[in-house]
């Protein structure tokens, strides 16, 4: 039929004429299909969708659990607890139905385990307490009620309940209840309703209360029981590990930054797959303020466990991500000079190619001495040196901005500014706007070894808190290194 | 007696010999207290702290109520929401005390009513699905589980509770859950443990669950009209409104930096009270990304209000508000120009004070701009004449920085550098070094520019999706600007 075209799938009452090879016309009739076949195409679309997004949707999963086991871990943990906690129900039937304060139990596991053992304790405590305290407040408040009669007791009770929970409810608007106590205020309004809106006499309730907080402190012991001795996972500990790498991050992105830049224009700064990545690894650290302040605030609660005492100072460790997030945000304008539109030719480059190498490399070792003296907890003896070193690196890069001017090309021609009024001297025009973008990318980096500095006091600060090792080399022999 | 000096409080043995005017020797005694005048001191101290504390902490908290109403609404807000809910169940009695169904209504408002009416309706809407899918589940269970015999059914009971607890603790750790489901996923194994715990008949248990779920509609439900209709907090408001006052900010910060750099150093920087909050106001979006996302997830939970329709693109205000963080980084590093060491002559300041104002305050007028955009939600006719205008006002500033060289004084010396086969010009050196800092503040100013560019379209791909109106100018007299 030679180049016959087909129509086919077409629905329309369109006739398509189309002349083939021996010059006759023919017909195309397209090819109909009733509703019933339409429908199971549908619906095959439909589940062959749906089956591809189940499939990523699990390989995702698989990812998530493969890249940390420890997740996996913890749900296993969590299902254990479970299951620990209806055992010792099933083997000992205490209740009559789910009625009973047997749920209590249940239903602590399931609201208080969390991955971290620092947000166990905290939502563990905080249920604790909170129900203790609403229990006794409530229990008070109803006795006073049922004691003023049966007319009066439901006014009493309904304004108790609105106060305090309107007044709880305000409390968690202050940073430092909510910070601290949040899940507590929350448990703290729920028992007190509760108990509340309960038409107990107080005899009974006070058995009630008994119960239900028995049953609540068993669950809240199990789970932080489970939580410190199954496989813990120590917020404090995370915290930590999560601040070194960040250091790590940051010191791999500026080296890179300067590496890439002085590389010059033969090798786009995207074509190297690691190099582009470690370009951007700073950011990890921009972003990590939020969890790094959630788990500071359960690392208090955790008791004292690896190389931290109970009263590590977590709040110093914020100071040190502020300050390497202050590094950051200049590694981040020094990124953009590796697109800017005006670059400096290459020969000027190389002028301060080596300078800005030895400032970046001796600011990335400090980040990476400050990084291992807060991973061994160990002071380092060579800080100090460091420090000099980058100074004069520093000092030297700023010799070299100023010889610079040596490679300004003298031109004359007719001045366009405003200011006629000033110097006559020859203009030197094209190159010193060949030189600005070097000069702006040295400036840069001369204020990223400042606020280095600014790290290794932050660094220095949370050593003389910690009560960090000193550093091997003061005390030769006396202590090892863990 | 002269300039004797007193050592009031000194508990120790030590006697203090001290010279007074007429040349005698005195020796102070220690002041002596007994035990109980001591006790008494301390604790008047204790008390007199823990006071100031109180006082503290209220002062603190009616500042808050004071600086947003709104707060205190809400407080209100949830008490008159339980209040109403004790009282439906005090007027019906239909429950036999705290074990009956009733409980869980007041639980449910509690635990559900959030500040925002999109975190409100994300936990209602979750716990009523969760409830529901969790329930049917179990029930399913118990049903296989109790047609299998009495012995193999505990460890059906038991082995769904660990694997179902387990997956769904997992499906936590995926971003897309955790984000849209994660109180939903707590939710389902509260009440699958639950219902697998309870030793009831299925036929009872398809009693309590329809009671149970009854009970939980009822409570988000009041918490969901109580959430929508009185005195509301819309999240998807609260951020479009964020991101407007940190776009202000962030311009005013920009704004104050360039003045208070050029103003010179007659003016310490921090000496302008105002001001000096300004040059500070740019944090405020550095350090709002974690509540933005929070906003952006439950804003996706609300119905049409307001000016917004329920699929208004709120992920696209995330998009500018990443791109507004971007001109915030730039701003962080142009800040500490203030506070550089190395500063540029007032006279060669001058050269570029103008240009760098106009950059400056093109770049302020399109945030501005923008900002408005996005409050009217009306497309700005003038905006891309704004652009036009800034792109001329950073080739101005080229052009000034070009002509910079003119004020380089030619200076004859000896040549320290590496490069002795370099040019044999005349050696610029003083002038260079002192025009390095304007370079770098004018080329991080350029820098920023491009970066308000890209805030530019992050607003029209926002203005785009969210169908915004179109400029007043482009169609008079057709639609009048709300």
């Amino acid at each position: 039929m030679g180049n016959t075209k087909e129509a086919i799938g077409m629905s329309s009452s369109v006739e398509w004429r189309i002349q083939v090879d021996d010059g006759s016309k023919e017909i195309l009739v397209p090819e109909s299909k009733n509703g019933f076949q339409r429908f199971l195409a549908a619906l095959k679309g439909l589940i062959v969708n749906f089956t591809l997004k189940i499939c990523n949707f699990f390989k995702k999963a698989w990812k998530i659990g493969v890249d940390d086991p420890r997740k996996v871990a913890h749900c296993l943990r969590v299902g254990v607890a479970l299951c620990v906690v209806s055992l010792f129900y099933y083997m000992r039937p205490l209740y009559e139905g789910v009625g009973g304060n047997a749920i209590w139990a249940v239903m602590t596991v399931v609201v208080v385990f969390e991955y971290t053992v620092g947000a166990t304790l905290y939502k563990s405590l905080n249920r604790i307490c909170a129900t203790g305290l609403a229990g006794f407040l409530a229990i008070g408040i109803h006795w006073v009620a049922s004691q003023s009669g049966t007319k009066i007791e439901p006014f009493i009770l309904g304004a108790s309940v609105f106060l305090l929970a309107s007044a709880a409810t305000f409390s968690k608007f202050i940073p430092v209840v909510k910070a601290r106590f949040d899940y507590g205020v929350t448990i703290f309004i729920l028992t007190f309703s509760l108990v509340s809106v309960s038409g107990y006499r107080v005899e009974k309730l006070i058995d009630m209360a008994h119960q239900r907080l028995a049953t609540i402190i068993i669950g809240t012991a199990l789970c932080m029981v489970v939580a410190m001795v199954v496989y813990p996972i120590w917020a404090g500990e995370e915290l930590h590990f999560l601040i070194i790498r960040n250091m790590d991050k940051v010191s791999d992105s500026l080296d890179c930054c300067v590496a890439v830049y002085f590389k010059a224009d033969e090798a786009n700064p995207n074509s190297d797959e690691a190099c582009s990545k470690n370009l951007e690894a700073y950011k990890s650290a921009l972003n990590s303020k939020g969890s790094e302040d959630a788990m500071a605030n359960f690392a208090r609660w955790e008791p004292a466990h690896g190389l931290f005492s109970f009263n590590h100072p977590w709040k110093q460790y914020l100071k040190v991500s502020s300050a390497l997030r202050n590094c950051a945000y200049c590694i981040e304008a020094l990124n953009s000079c590796l697109y800017a539109e005006n670059k400096s030719p290459d020969f000027v480059k190389s002028h301060l190619a080596d300078t800005c190498s030895i400032v970046s490399s001796n600011s990335c070792d400090i980040i990476k001495e400050l990084a291992l003296t807060i991973k061994t907890m160990t002071r380092s003896s060579t800080i100090d040196m460091s420090v000099i070193k980058l100074n004069d690196s520093v000092q030297l890069l700023h010799e070299n901005l100023k010889s610079l001017s040596t490679l300004l090309i003298p031109e004359e021609g007719p001045q366009n500014t405003t200011d006629e009024n000033e110097h006559k001297e020859p203009v030197l025009t094209v190159s010193l706007i060949e030189v600005i973008p070097l000069v702006s990318f040295a400036s840069l980096l001369i204020d990223i070894a400042g606020r280095v500095e600014g790290l290794v006091q932050a660094v220095e600060g949370l050593a003389k808190l910690a009560d960090f090792k000193p550093a091997a080399e003061e005390k030769p022999g006396l202590k090892s290194v863990n």
